[in-house]
């Protein structure tokens, strides 16, 4: 039945976030994926073909679900800064999952479309905001994006010491930290 | 003889160096490190303990060099942004190691005394120039520092498919982003 289909890959999808979260790429294992989803390999490798696509469906997923949840607004570039940070808070796998593929994919000559396609939508943005003169024109569009969302993860980013030094500080205060900083590249 | 105990030692903390910048900590393996360094496994226990133990010693010997090589100037937090800047430029692997950490390391209640200390001693220097009304007081010291490493390390933080559309900047450039976004922040 297509539903017990459709179930199964979404129950393979849950479990491999949160294995290639927690190992990465390399440390994950298929076995403990189909474990936690009830499944088995076979169906890891019908549904998927192998472990790295299977990578690319979960991160594909989360990028999807970013990008509609956070579409870019470029003239209040520190309140889409404020929308990131708070899908960093809410969805902390994200991050991880990004940092993964960072490390594991350094140098890959396979670049994933869909980032291709929402960096050139959001750059694509930036440059029409500043062509109307509605924010400064100091940084190139990607250079300004690139600002964006370093600073949108600030509070991800943090080693288990720097993290034990800022745990006192609220998510509105981290919040207000990101937005105020987007907001001073932005000053003339 | 000390002379090639110590020789063997270096060899090892080199090799693992580019080990676990490749693989991190749970995807490197002793026995490429003792390959690589042409020594054996027995010797990795003997020197170090363990793999974790290993990593501590490579990663601790990163942070020293660091600190050393980029001491802080608070009156002057674009420049220091800068020389971190110009550390990753020349020790990419730097980065690698502390993103490494970072995510194999999330949640240690083992935090490395020598950060501690690194970090403590950079909270305090930005602190007195706060106080001596050298630098603006808009942030907390601690929040400060954390927006200047986080600044100093945008291109080390790229996916490749966003690094495919920056790769024609050259590093003056990307290293004159980061000075004035630092220098941004701390205007009034």
């Amino acid at each position: 039945m297509p539903g017990d289909a459709d179930a199964t890959r979404k129950r393979l999808l849950d479990a491999a976030m949160k294995e290639f979260g927690a190992y990465g790429i390399a440390g994950a294992r298929v076995d403990r994926i189909a474990a936690e989803a009830a499944s088995n390999k076979a169906q890891i490798y019908h549904y998927f073909g192998s472990k790295d696509r299977l990578f690319d469906a979960v991160f594909n997923q989360l990028v999807v679900r970013t990008m509609a949840e956070t579409p870019i607004d470029a003239t209040d570039l520190p309140e889409y800064a404020g929308k990131l940070f708070d899908g960093f808070e809410q969805y902390p796998e994200v991050q991880r999952l990004a940092t993964w593929y960072r490390l594991e994919r350094a140098g890959s000559d396979e670049p994933l479309e869909l980032i291709m396609q929402s960096n050139a939508h959001k750059v694509e943005a930036i440059a029409k905001a500043q062509k109307d003169g509605l924010i400064p024109a100091k940084y190139e569009p990607i250079v300004l994006l690139a600002l964006v969302l370093q600073l949108s993860a600030l509070w991800t980013g943090l080693t288990p010491e720097y993290a034990m030094l800022v745990s006192r500080t609220s998510a509105a205060e981290r919040r207000k930290v990101v937005t105020d900083a987007v907001a001073a590249l932005l000053k003339d």
